[in-house]
């Protein structure tokens, strides 16, 4: 039990998930705070009964947190976590900043619920697709080892946040008006398109949002010589990311196996009867916790491959989920202190 | 010069722009003939300045026709086919139908112009997804040779004719105005949606189109020892059919040595400057004959890997302008008979 949980970042399209799910899910504290920028401060926001206010986020606006989780641009994380974790809380945090940071851990807790104990007051949820791959991979990297993986990502217009899914639905309704339509949110049209850049160059002509894929996933599964080759599409879906993955394994691993590997899994629903046209789709994952696993088959290219489709609510499992998730396994270590 | 060309299909989809690109290209044949099912029959269709009426699809409609150009579902293929090579006229054709008989050269014009000279009446033309791709990896087989291709697709409704738009345009406005949708093209709704199955389970719950891309891109290339794993997904766009492509070559080839390839080859245009945001996207791509290639990037989890994006139209390289390309190889070689 947490005697103060301060929540920032709770007017975006992630936050509004956190405070649902902390109600849905009856996070154990005793008092909810909200913080956000001068912009949002003073709004009025809902939680279950409750009405609460919007605080201006400031250093002293710490002072008696137990524990903050965070969803916010990496630029708003580099300026107040040190002032959150100086008032003593510990920092759950959904942007990039601290990911790769060495004292920083990086769960998923269905894949390194255990790293959370090496923390130094700032603990990171990953990338909204990486969260969902490393839940995939994590069962059969446990079983038979993962040389390496090739993944091609299909991303909904949600993972820019509220103003992606605007700019979906203007872009579209403007092609489909025949208007011309100048977009914000996105580098290109988005409507009735497909835009294969997400972030900007980071590494010999692969994106940010690319490289965020290889390096968290080796650090979450604990393994550098895990090889990824990724490439990041966003794709005119309003919520849920998809993935083709192809995966190639150490010792070699039947796609039945691969199937009763995920079916016990916790966190993962497998969905594959192609005869029954019943595979994960985003419509169908929009608004669920789960991550979705359909189209499991052999690798046809060679000797230890496993190829799937994976799709999970990128708002979800992506972020707000996870992040949630990770603060229930802090407050099952959790002793109130006396203040 | 051809006496007489026979276009079967002519009001569909990729009829439509194959009759376009007849007139465009001022295609060598002194008369042009419209054949069709009863249902279409008797349709009025314009070609340049004329007006062509459409005539019933019967045995006897191909007496007197050299040149058939055909685009129709597989089982129209299997029965007028026979019909056209008993009347003496060689058949171009884009359904699926004849494509894997060892007596039928299956053609892309850039890759492998050399077997028309096989032919025995028939010539088939490719799937759209296979077609873009076997140009994009014909360059790089032909410099370092291809082992293995891993390839994740993200196709146009238009892939599916024209009621394919139309439903992509009922489900989106239905999706946006929060009505119910049934799809009746489509497996399952596709406005802001992705479906992953294209075609029915063939083998090892690899699908029809996904087999396609591995038995035809083997006989295009002229290399059995080729393995392709392949994914094949719908998304919500009209035309222009994108994939995410990852090539493993025999000999090491650097993404600077694959560019140059494709800037020099025949039928491919290279988009690639990720800092100034340019890559192919299918709304840029809709209309256009080429196959656009971009983030062109070294693989980074192989040794001799190149990954890449590659855009093309659906309904011009994919079929129809592949179709007349073909036609235009066998013209060149053609000798009026004399009747």
């Amino acid at each position: 039990m947490f005697d103060c949980v301060a929540l920032v970042g709770a007017t975006g399209a992630v936050g509004r998930i956190v405070l649902d799910q902390l109600h849905a899910r009856k996070f154990p504290m005793r008092k909810l705070r909200l913080l956000a920028s001068a912009r949002s401060a003073g709004t009025q926001v809902r939680f279950g009964d409750e009405m609460l206010t919007v605080e201006l986020m400031e250093p002293s606006a710490f002072e008696g947190v137990d524990l903050v989780i965070a969803s916010t641009p990496d630029e708003v994380s580099a300026e107040f976590t040190p002032w959150a974790v100086k008032a003593g809380a510990i920092v759950v945090d959904e942007s990039a900043y601290w990911r790769m940071d060495p004292t920083v851990p990086l769960i998923v807790p269905e894949v390194n619920p255990e790293a959370v104990d090496g923390h130094q007051g700032v603990i990171a949820s990953p990338n909204c697709s990486t969260t969902q791959m490393v839940v995939a991979l994590a069962p059969l990297h446990k079983a038979v080892g993962i040389r390496r993986v090739i993944v091609s990502t299909y991303q909904a217009t949600s993972g820019a946040g509220l103003a992606g899914n605007v700019e979906l639905e203007s872009s579209t309704r403007a092609s489909l008006d025949g208007q011309a339509h100048s977009p914000e949110t996105f580098q290109h049209p988005i409507g009735f398109n497909l835009i294969p850049q997400i972030g900007s160059e980071k590494h010999l002509g692969y994106t940010s949002e690319e490289m965020k894929m290889v390096h968290e996933t080796q650090k979450i599964l604990g393994d550098d010589s895990i090889q990824v080759c990724p490439t990041a599409v966003r794709v005119p879906v309003a919520i849920g990311h998809s993935e083709s993955i192809l995966v190639e394994t150490r010792e070699p691993i039947t796609a039945e196996k691969a199937r009763e590997l995920w079916e016990a899994a916790d966190g993962i629903t497998v969905v594959d009867d192609l005869n029954a046209k019943s595979y994960p789709m985003p419509r169908d994952c929009d608004g669920k916790d789960d991550v979705f696993i359909g189209r499991i088959r052999q690798d046809i290219s060679s000797d230890n491959g496993i190829a799937f489709w994976c799709v999970s609510d990128n708002l979800r499992k992506g972020a707000a989920t996870n992040a949630v998730q990770i603060a229930e396994l802090l407050a099952k270590k959790h002793q109130p202190a006396a203040r």
